[in-house]
């Protein structure tokens, strides 16, 4: 998606230890405009597949989410990584182990909200490491749904989440994917 | 709103404790019919006011934040309650009690992302105790912009928060005020 790797490289910005902000316009502060063209862009992808719920993940999946679902005409559900009282008690539960923050959650989706035979298209905003992900792939296979495939905005390609995600058969598609960075320069595959 | 109170009353559940369950419309499952006839609620609410962005906080603010942007065409910023390697240092932090939770915890936002003079929104899901809400009225006159009001989908009318935001003179704009639950019914203002 080219508006979209135009946009990493003007107003995305590279910290110290190589990592990747794009905190301007994705997750922090987000561009409405970019996130329909973002939206717009995963419904062409999966333009043939019938797609009856969008699953995501707390927090920023949340907004990309949202606005995809417009374009396809369905409802979200967001897979929750922090204790909630409100949360039923009967959950599907995935453990999930985040690299960038060094911890181990639980994630967790009312067994209400996933239904065994629904298709489901897994959203989110990176994908790095793949084990929020596979997390997310994990509940959809424990409700017996039918997993369409997965839609990220930025893989990064120098981590092995994208290959262990598509190891598994599962149709990924990044809208970007960045195969290195290299002395504060971005490299798109 | 009386489609937003119907969906409400037919959609949501009391938990035993008395407790309001919005999660298969609102905060956990989402409808995107109905959060976009909530944006255009509270854009019609706020209709001859200039407001230059959206403030929300994580998780399920950002979903009905989103949404709204769409019908001001502005961005959406949402204020951090976790850790983030990612996140700017220089930030607006404010300390926010939350009663559900029984936990205290930090909200920040990136100084860039909320500039002086700029005309702020609030727009969250829920108002109880109105702590979060208060927060981020905090950070909006830390960073010197001007606060336009606050808009929230559902008011708890008979808890604190809405009349401490309306007695500092703010705006606040309630979708659907609940104003008791008495024997499993929702009783609206």
């Amino acid at each position: 998606m080219e508006s979209l790797k135009k946009k990493i490289l003007t107003d995305g910005a590279i910290a110290n230890d190589n990592v990747i902000k794009v905190d301007s316009f994705l997750n922090h502060q987000i561009d409405i405009d970019l996130l329909n063209e973002i939206g717009k862009e995963f419904k062409s992808r999966f333009l043939n597949e019938r797609v009856d719920k969008i699953l995501t993940i707390e927090a920023s999946g949340i907004a990309i989410a949202v606005i995809t679902a417009q374009y396809f005409n369905v409802p979200v559900v967001f897979a929750k990584k922090t204790e909630s009282k409100n949360l039923d008690k009967e959950t599907y539960e995935s453990i999930v182990h985040s690299y960038t923050r060094n911890m181990t959650y639980t994630i967790k989706v009312s067994k209400k909200y996933i239904n065994k035979g629904e298709n489901i298209l897994i959203i989110d905003d990176f994908l790095a490491n793949g084990k929020a992900a596979e997390g997310l792939v994990d509940i959809v296979n424990q409700a017996g749904a039918n997993l369409i495939g997965v839609g990220v905005v930025i893989e990064k390609g120098f981590q092995e989440g994208g290959k262990n995600i598509r190891k598994k058969g599962i149709r990924l598609e990044s809208l970007a994917i960045i195969n290195k960075v290299e002395d504060g320069k971005i490299i798109f595959k």
